[in-house]
């Protein structure tokens, strides 16, 4: 039995405890069980015992992979794992308004879930040192499962996935976050992850790999390129916390960017607009567009171009689909070969924010990709890949992409090279920036609007508002209180 | 500038002043501007001073609409309004892996708008005595505005919808209700409409057929069989309301029903299952599916059978697809001819209740149909066309069935019969009931939950989470108090 607040959905007692658990532990910058300072030998540690190796390879060398005969599509002779196939999308969003492309499709729901325990009345979190093949790195730190349907459904006849006994019922432990959230639109058509953070009292087995630290340790670990992956962002981007002022630790100070964030977070204070405004303006939205996307046969491109490499466009830009083989000591499969999407170049992705009435507010996008499963979702200010537009007209480049690129030093508040999925991209990197922009106007283009970060963590108890790089950003956002 | 509450998407100050107007309205049973008791001949001049006739045409007699060449998919020659087409349904939900029927295709997104104002502080519905083809009974009432797309893109160049400018920005009103919420998921591929409440303090012309309602009023005629019609009920269904307890009404007595109905709608006390752990049964049940659909060409339909005046299933289950020619004095267009959907018999659509320590409980199903969005949403206890169970062993009927055909009169608070859209459906009825079921357990199947209706009205202020049979039912339990 609980008691519920007077209304719908709103945080509740409960709700609030959770809150301060995640706070208190981000508050905690260093740990016990691993402290920081040993993190780096650890890693090195662990990719000193495990053997991997990646090698790009011709698509006739994909072992279990092949081009279907009716509809070129790239597809497993399971039937399983995810299918390379063609997408056509006829769209009202944005300057183009037909296109078609090489999308993933892979339907099914997976878990990426972080087991979390107190230790001395701490939240710690069980991450994993894992490689994943398209990684520029080999070793990113991981949440503790990471599964696919196929996963944990044993397609692949590997070894069981550790500790994923957490996050499916019947559990034991308290499930704190539990929302499905949507990876890249501009790959994946349709996909989705059940992000999970379930809370254990049970005595836990360290196995290789794992480590325990809280989540200050892993907002530390935030500030290093391709460290903490993507699919440990999303997660952490789904944990809510209360006002961050707690005696743990004097925050903020006399820098008025901090001060104004602490109030963002807490949400005691001032939004510009109300929650039923913001949900209204994300309705309005939707409804704005026709965004219809057809599956077509991959063979039906128009304007790409298949090798025996690769699946390329013909001006060179966007992305391609590429094979590699792998030979990965660590993982449940010791080799395999697959395909895997690889941008060309390096994208970039940005929040920016500014003061209103001392809370901060980050400037969001409603926004419509080739896979969105409905319509938009909340994006970043700016995401794209610059080279795109090397061609293009100023005034038809994205909106403020010229305020992110000629921020001013002072004004860049958190940059790091973040690396996306390593299990599906091929060294897909973002620069993630955050930057104070106070000088821009209040009144915005009907696509956008400024809300705060409890704003924003509100819509991530929800499933499906915030896209995946919204949410490494609000990710990286909590670690600058 | 808002304050917000401490946490997201709570409910704050601001909802909870939307929520107590709404409450006064529904708390005042009469009307000064148009008493109840001179509804009904209001509505009979209406009638008397339009002229409506309905035919069932065949199919060769459709003007504008035809059988493409290709697929057989029933369509308008402008490639507008709606299409019907086949979809194959594969499925681990329910009992049958595998199907092909029939579906409307209509993927814009509608309004569906109510306009309020307020007369001596109370709020008033403006509604509307309208005519659609389906209807049993020609006239029902419906909200202020009910515009497709395609109308108000105007499409079909009749005359202007009135009062749409209320609805579509830039408007001067105050938004109180704004969701985007699905439509019948047997028969609609992922239909959807934005069901919208909008407040004003304008002088507003009352047209012809048009009149100010308070939600009292509206609460009566929803006792009377095929009145209010289903875009009324579903938008009516997503008002919030406080406890309703105030000093306009001694509500409950000593109906523990009642006074448990009072107790969950307020919110204040417990409820079974917190917020998050029902969003967390919701995401799980999404998980827990794959529910895979493909449109296909009509013609390709297995166990259909395409007539000159009707496309059936040969078992003569389910519904068909019939034409009707449509003359009316009162609409946009004076006549023209359309393609329906005819349910075969009539359905039943019901909630099983429960007090649980003095707190009204509803069975809510997580359910997935052919057309829906994203995998389930959530369902009454029970919604089904019993015809279509006739031949099906008993342990194979829906869940909770025989508890629904077989409860005692006493124990049910509410059984009236109502319309589905008459503009997609022909003669289609539902009869809607609230049963009091206090001897069922707490714990439930899978799939079944036990919840507050605070809690299902935070779930309508988000989009997409109750089904539109459950919309109604929650319209009609809200008269309850």
């Amino acid at each position: 039995m609980t008691t519920t607040a007077p209304h719908p959905l709103l945080v509740t007692g409960d709700d609030r405890r959770v809150a301060d658990r995640f706070t208190r532990s981000a508050l905690t910058t260093d740990g016990r069980l691993l402290p920081t300072a040993r993190f780096e030998s650890w890693l090195a540690e662990r990719a000193g015992m495990n053997r991997f190796a990646v090698h790009r390879v011709p698509f006739q060398d994909l072992d279990g992979w092949r081009f279907a005969e009716d509809t070129g599509n790239l597809v497993h002779s399971s039937g399983r794992f995810f299918s390379v196939e063609g997408l056509e999308v006829a769209t009202d969003f944005g300057r183009v308004p037909r296109w078609t492309q090489p999308i993933i499709n892979q339907p099914e729901i997976g878990i990426v879930g972080i087991l979390v325990k107190e230790f001395d009345g701490i939240l710690h979190c069980l991450m994993q040192a894992k490689m994943e093949p398209g990684n520029v790195n080999t070793l990113q730190l991981s949440p503790t499962v990471q599964a696919t349907r196929s996963n944990y459904t044993r397609v692949h006849k590997g070894s069981a996935i550790p500790y994923l006994e957490h996050f499916v019922a019947p559990r034991t432990g308290q499930v704190l976050v539990d929302a499905l959230q949507s990876e890249q639109g501009a790959w994946f058509l349709h996909k989705r992850n059940r992000n999970m953070v379930v809370q254990t009292d049970e005595d836990i087995e360290v196995r290789d790999d794992f480590c325990w630290l809280t989540i200050g340790q892993i907002h530390e670990l935030l500030r290093v390129d391709n460290l903490v992956n993507m699919d440990s962002r999303t997660v952490l981007s789904c944990m809510p916390f209360g006002r961050p002022d707690g005696p743990a630790r004097t925050v903020a100070g006399d820098d008025p960017f901090r001060a104004a964030l602490v109030e963002s977070v807490g949400g005691q204070r001032g939004a510009l607009h109300t929650d039923a405004e913001v949900l209204s303006w994300f309705v309005e939205a939707k409804s704005r567009y026709a965004h219809q996307r057809r599956r077509i046969p991959l063979r039906e491109l128009e304007g790409w171009r298949a090798g025996p490499d690769a699946i390329s466009h013909e001006d060179g830009k966007y992305f391609q689909i590429v094979g590699v083989q792998v030979e990965a000591s660590s993982r449940e499969v010791s080799s395999w070969t697959q395909p895997l999407v690889a941008p060309v170049g390096h994208g970039i992705s940005a929040f920016l924010t500014r003061r209103i009435d001392g809370v901060l507010h980050v400037l969001a996008q409603a926004r419509a990709e080739a896979g969105t499963l409905d319509v938009v979702e909340l994006a970043p200010t700016v995401h794209c890949l610059p080279g795109n537009y090397r061609d293009v007209p100023r005034e038809h480049r994205p909106a403020f992409l010229d305020q992110v690129l000629s921020a001013d030093r002072s004004r860049i508040r958190y940059e790091v090279v973040q690396s996306e999925e390593g299990g599906r991209f091929y060294h897909a990197q973002n620069r993630y920036q955050i930057i104070e922009a106070d000088d821009l106007p209040l009144a915005v283009p009907p696509d956008y609007r400024w809300v705060t970060v409890a704003q924003l963590m509100g819509l991530l108890r929800l499933s499906n508002y915030l896209n995946v790089e919204a949410r490494s950003l609000v990710a990286c956002l909590q670690t600058l209180w």
